[in-house]
């Protein structure tokens, strides 16, 4: 069994514990896989998917999350679903947050991922265009334009990030998932939450839940 | 006398307490001016204004301040010599927070600015394409997708503002200066700062100190 969560730039797959991501255009008919399961936030990307696998199943019309949030993604729901307990970030072009107490999700926010703030500077004026430095010290002020870009990016998620969490644990995935959850103490970083979700909707799925 | 400080994407001027901005593009000549000076982060917007006052004259080599930060950017530096001690809050494209103590700089940090969080999450993908809601409660988790993204921006500044004030006095200026303050107590807004850096800056030339 073959899942796949396709996000805003790559496509992460998972089989058997293993876990990796591809381009949409570097995507290529792997082995012979019986069942492939997939939810999508990319239509493009999942029209790419379903060229390479034909029987692929989108899991989105049999996940079901208890919330009171409106419009949820789906990728979002799997996250939620996987960790059942806790905050849930997860750290790509955008990074969500996502609070759940047994089982049910208490709401949650969106903030542009690191690489986007970069990038969103750079728009801004050429003089804000610099490579953020991701080992900027947050304790003191900046005394430089790099690090007060770096800090006014990094410091922000973090501080976002910790008063979400409160004493609640700390769950990470995604591109920038392992770099973020350095600033915690106790914060697990696990590439395979979304994952852990989906099979959680598949088992629903058989034992005729959904 | 009139002052010009060209930012990243209009011209503000001052004259006699008054203030105004322009977009370089529908700048046009005014009265006669006999003295005009000007700081500049935008050097196309300061060849157009040279080109309506070919007099005007660059404050930039005359400012001066006292910090360890470099490459602070002139309109920084005539917001921290406007209020000499507490934090400057300029909220524009981006957003730009300084520490003053004592007239002594201690470093800053750069945030984008409100409309440039909208933008960057547009480009992140379609489905985060929604107008900010500025209304946006901080003190619940959102439950839809424009208050996720609303509150992913907004309380991510207000947090690191607050973060950084302590018990200092905080002063706003810029565009949205007026819309942050409000999330103060005791915050004082004044679209002049910048200015009365730059008349500082003049009377320190006066006095023959620069």
């Amino acid at each position: 069994m073959l899942l796949c969560d396709i996000g805003n730039t790559y496509l992460h797959f998972y089989q058997e514990g293993k876990v990796w991501k591809e381009l949409p255009r570097r995507l290529k008919a792997g082995m012979e896989v019986q069942e492939v399961y997939y939810i999508s936030v990319n239509p493009p990307s999942a029209r790419r998917l379903l060229e390479v696998y034909p029987h692929a199943i989108d899991l989105a019309p049999h996940m079901v999350l208890d919330t009171a949030y409106k419009g949820l993604g789906v990728d979002r729901m799997a996250a939620c679903k996987g960790i059942e307990d806790g905050v849930v970030v997860d750290a790509g072009s955008a990074i969500t947050v996502d609070v759940m107490q047994n089982q049910v999700h208490l709401g949650g926010f969106i903030m542009p991922g690191i690489a986007s703030f970069s990038s969103m500077l750079k728009s801004i004026s050429p003089a804000l265009e610099k490579e953020l430095n991701l080992s900027v010290e947050l304790s003191a002020l900046p005394q430089n334009t790099r690090d007060a870009l770096s800090y006014g990016a990094i410091k922000a998620i973090v501080m976002m990030i910790q008063n979400s969490c409160k004493n609640k644990r700390l769950f990470f995935t995604g591109g920038d998932g392992k770099y973020l959850a350095r600033f915690f103490e106790n914060a697990i970083h696990d590439n395979s939450i979304v994952f852990k979700g989906m099979l959680k909707t598949l088992e629903e799925m058989k034992e005729g839940k959904r």
